[in-house]
């Protein structure tokens, strides 16, 4: 395994609402990140279905941003959420992983932005979508 | 208590994401819906302040505005978000209860549209704000 | 007239977009802005109905959202969009007045959030409404 | 030229507010179009350096968003925009051509979600990303 994915897996580890959810760092690389969320029964939102819920899954979505942002070349490693849109495409498969793929794709002096995918194993249909602004903090500039 | 409000605080708390978050149901109106989230180390998103993570107030934020479309009058009582924007204005003070006003201010013949607005103790100065659209099934009317 | 409407006025007046579409500032104060956009059949975005265009909406909407940010205390009168999320209600009436009122409600150090709703002449009934963020360039801080 | 293009182009020629832009369709797809808008003074939004408003590139991606949500096989060719976000990454080049190339990406019964991308020459830098939710209506199903 490679150093910043040992790295970027204690980080997720230590982080406690990381660790509730069960967050599993999957990948990580130059403004990317890939986090799972196994099944969890204490996080679905409709019983009668037994669907996670989405406030579930928008917190997967918004930690993989983060650490997309986190690990992007042009950051420092610090970051916050401004902003986060989800668009719900469709309920995510009840028992199955769900896996969150970020990617900064913009960085400006004070703002990233970042895209996310979440998918189930049926990979070809997507779950959710998100896109985001988050803080990002340059060497010498002042915080946002 | 009114009945609506027993009613609503029993849905919730049938919920399991609702329950492993704590939320509790303050107040449910004609499309309007006030959950509370108290402080829980569990949900710390940041270990260096102890401040909740954005997901848990995301997750909060859309639990509450999809009770306020179950609970508006032009709806049968199902929802499901379609998508939520939120923006994060500051870090909520650890120790303080979270709370989350939810109100669905529009609705078109398959569309709720929703703003809701978190607070912690110092209600003047938000912690986030959420603009939101979610389905809405009428009598008649085909599911979104 | 205020010495501070009389300079908007001429600013909105010197910006080839907003000449083009007719926009008249109506108001000025600190952090708010409200705009007035003519019914104008060039910009109509369905003619068998005479609705103007929802991408002329918004195009007043991010106007005013950016006059409200300018005219902010805590901003240097510069800034640019970062993101917009705009929710359409309703089809704005033919024939009638469209009036943009945004509120730049939340200022960090490199981030201003505004708030925008668009009404015509029933303005119980908005047309539309718009969530942003804005760069804001703070005196000292690097530009966003 | 393919019929199903030449048809889209006499429909955007048809609608003032595309005229006056002087949006161009170039090309249609299932559930894709792509719209290109000439560079044209009138729509500067900053004269100080000839950049385009950002309106008028949301007016662009709006377009094009809709015209992508009508070609697509699932809709009957009537749309309206429910809510877009758009985030903006960096100004248009003055003098340049901006092309936005909407995909109609996930269509449920009422609701039809659109990825646009908006770019001028240097294609490999967008110049803005949207993401919005339409309507749509489906043979049979009420209208949204």
């Amino acid at each position: 395994m490679s150093e910043i994915l040992t790295r970027a897996r204690q980080f997720i580890a230590a982080l406690p609402h990381a660790h509730a959810l069960g967050l599993e760092m999957e990948e990580v690389g130059s403004g990317v990140a890939v986090i799972a969320m196994p099944y969890d029964p204490r996080f679905v939102g409709d019983p009668s279905t037994g669907v996670i819920a989405g406030g579930a899954v928008s917190t997967l979505m918004d930690t993989a941003s983060g650490a997309a942002v986190m690990c992007h070349p042009a950051g420092t490693g610090v970051t916050a959420t401004l902003d986060l849109r989800i668009d719900y495409f469709r309920p995510a498969t009840p028992g199955q992983v769900i896996r969150a793929r970020a990617e900064c794709h913009h960085v400006t002096r004070s703002v990233a932005f970042v895209r996310v995918l979440a998918t189930d194993e049926d990979e070809s249909r997507p779950v959710a979508m998100g896109t985001g602004a988050f803080t990002v903090t340059l060497p010498g500039a002042d915080k946002a």
